[in-house]
């Protein structure tokens, strides 16, 4: 599949090699997805910060620059309604990692959005990751980059949830803000610099700097990624990297100064590009590319609601919107998947979620979840081989630990709407909810709920259900 | 260059045709572009009406399906920031036809947006249309779809500006609105049936059909279109294919119906792609893609800004506004161009716009265009060959006679805002012009105008030096 050059080259190979085309004939399968080896399949997941679901070239942003993105989508699946467990950090990332609404396991809260350096919580030992999962099938597994789900106690941390190896800054790259003598939070913010903010680098339990050099995190990432990928070449492997950037203060090395036309923003996100090019073109180089599943998302929407910031944040495309919001700009985000020879490239307009991942790698992975708990994710691998329709028919919008909004089909009604971070309108509690067709009417624009009570009615029974069975554990997020 | 099947066929196909990949040595090049015979490029222009920015999967829309046009963006340049002359439809086809602001040739006005059945006016024979331009070179021309440049004399029409063929209708297809008894006009709209529309259908010079069977008049475009291009492809030919949708009232024949997850709107636009589909694979089948240039764009923004009608109108991306306004979603256009073999893929972020056709189809084709009069359009081919960037640097946003705003570089200042047909705010003119910055802040939110004086300064300057290269002519919107 390695196939290095321009996309002119690209094209006129593909029309030197369509005469000579043999179609891969059908063969078994069995439970789990291995290759000739019986070996299953690798799995990367990159998770960016606070990218929006606009910021990519193929999703419609006009001047960010994302080449190896446009063509992993062209090679891939491009998911226009994939869902993230919650519009701010903390709180989505223990929904990817569990499968799980975050309420179930006190990773949300309605008094800390998310968890901060003198928080003591953090994701229990209890809950069952996906790198914790994939050992069971003995994967080598690594956590490079943004943690974000407990640093107080090592129990917290990725090497004690599964993860054989961590490389990365525990929590959000603006917190533990140090403004010197003279300059205000929004001035260290939007002009950034590493000396004021004082985050940790840690390998494995280890403190190893700090503050961390942020100008080189995307670039130091996207090494450790690829030489975890070649140290592990010949086992089945789990790298989640999940990138600092784009939240604020946004840093890039000084290969990617300037060099966007979107200003800094889209310098932050081209060297992201970049660096997803480097783990395709690794796995292109090691022959794995086959042999592995590479997903590529964001945590929740773009940080775009307060003036001064919105220069340095990204865009939701014709979404509603953005961090911090149950609007659609908030908690859909861009997600591609590649895997060549196995997935179906095309575009994937039915919901899938943050929290399918958990299952669907273990369905990939041939291994079986415990089931003594209860899971929100559903398993997305016959949809990625082109063989099904996505079994996901809904999604429910927590703010904190309220539901502000459910979605069933196309339908969506918003029980209460706020806007966030000071930007985007009052907390608002509505009678009758506001309900909008997204497929027909991506921007929540026109109000549906007077001709549909009868769809508000089954979308409100639908969250009782949902309600009764989440059960009340400890908050992790105000300890 | 044939290719059909899957995209993971193709992607099989690249993969097996790499290795033997011959890369072809550059050659001279005359001043036309000519092909191995001396013949020049066909030229191929698919112009849709009302479509939005945001309205092909590819520039970001979630639920529209266009698997053509993703095809052609990922072989061909995709072009993120590009113009037509206006945000309404007749000026918008003037400005595309001649290479020149319509308040050059009397087609805008302040009093009439656009013409109308009962206008008596017209494109005036003085000017020279792209098909004119063609005509120097023995190009079999032809104008399938809306013209809108006049219809109450013959001299107004396709046939006497350069066509040899014309077929399609002379004005909107929601003009010549006929509500029966106990209707509204919104109704007949939003429930559209032919009959309440009495728009004519042309042949030539005669009226066919009136009125005009809408419902069917994608696909008897497409079917006149594909016809025209095998008839003629032993010679050089240009089609003007100036599809009537997604205009309100939204039509769609009936293989069309309920197939897409956007609506009525999304059915439309999907039929429009695979119109697109079938140009593309007959140029493929005629072996004439490599010797065919095709843009597909639209003549201006969605028609967004009216409650109820939005479910009827399409998306401007991450742009602000639609059409009617000078904002960028009223005249920033989704554009396309293909020209498999020749032209170098990828995103161009560079400015172009619909006037830089006639330059740029007078320069492949070899003609010397007259030196009678003022153009404002540049020759774009070496942007299309990756042999140059864009020599377009500025645009001036009109809006029927008067400047609103212009653009130089990166940046745009507003002299005059206002919304457009009873949505999106009122006239207002600014002491101190808006500033935005389009690159770092494509939706128009962040007012540079205090940092930036001397830009403002610089655009003025630029705003009234083409002023003063305004000679005025008679309106041809307003008789």
């Amino acid at each position: 599949m390695a196939f290095s050059g321009s996309r002119r080259d690209f094209l006129k190979a593909a029309a030197a090699g369509a005469a000579g085309l043999a179609l891969k004939t059908a063969t078994g399968r069995t439970a789990r997805a291995e290759d000739a080896n019986g070996r299953p399949p690798n799995i990367v997941v990159i998770f960016t910060d606070d990218l929006g679901w606009g910021d990519i070239g193929a999703f419609g942003h006009p001047t960010i620059r994302t080449p190896n993105l446009d063509r992993m989508i062209w090679e891939g699946q491009k998911w226009t309604s994939f869902y993230v467990g919650a519009s701010v950090c903390t709180p989505s990332r223990a929904a990817l990692m569990t499968g799980r609404y975050p309420i179930r396991s006190g990773m949300c809260s309605d008094d800390r959005r998310v968890l901060f350096p003198n928080s003591e919580g953090g994701l229990p030992q209890s809950e069952l990751t996906i790198a914790g999962a994939l050992k069971e099938a003995d994967y080598a597994t690594a956590c490079i980059g943004k943690w974000h789900l407990g640093h107080h106690l090592p129990e917290f941390l990725p090497t004690q949830h599964g993860f054989d190896y961590y490389f990365g800054i525990p929590y959000s790259n603006d917190m533990d803000a140090r403004p010197p003598e003279g300059m205000t939070h929004r001035e260290i913010v939007l002009e950034p610099e590493s000396e004021h903010f004082h985050v940790p680098l840690m390998r494995d339990e280890e403190i190893i700097e700090r503050p961390a050099e942020q100008e080189t995190i995307t670039k130091r990432y996207t090494e450790e990624t690829v030489d975890f990928i070649r140290e592990h070449q010949d086992e089945p492997f789990f790298v989640y990297l999940a990138h600092s950037m784009p939240h604020v203060p946004l840093f890039r090395s000084e290969d990617f100064v300037g060099v966007s036309r979107a200003g800094r923003y889209g310098d932050v996100v081209e060297e992201i590009d970049w660096s997803v090019g480097q783990v395709m073109e690794t796995l292109e180089e090691l022959d794995l590319a086959e042999n592995t599943l590479v997903l590529f998302t964001s945590d929740n929407g773009p940080w775009n609601l307060l003036r001064d910031y919105m220069l340095h944040a990204g865009l939701p495309g014709p979404l509603r919107g953005g961090k911090g919001t149950t609007w659609e700009g908030g908690v859909r985000v861009p997600t591609v998947f590649w895997w060549p020879g196995t997935i179906e490239p095309g575009v994937v307009m039915e919901m899938g979620a943050a929290m399918d991942m958990l299952p669907t790698f273990a369905a990939l992975a041939g291994v079986e979840l415990p089931d003594d708990r209860v899971y929100d994710g559903y398993d997305l691998s016959p949809v990625l081989r082109g063989e099904g329709s996505s079994p996901r028919d809904s999604f429910i919008y927590y703010r904190g630990e309220q539901i502000y909004a459910a979605r069933k089909g196309s339908y969506k009604a918003h029980f209460i709407t706020q806007g966030a971070y000071g930007g985007g309108g009052p907390r608002e509690e509505h009678d009758r909810p506001l309900l909008y067709n997204l497929d027909i009417d991506p921007p929540e624009r026109e109000d549906m709920a007077e001709e549909h009570p009868e769809i508000i009615a089954e979308i409100e029974e639908m969250v009782e259900q949902h309600k009764e069975g989440v059960e009340p554990v400890e908050n992790q997020l105000i300890k």
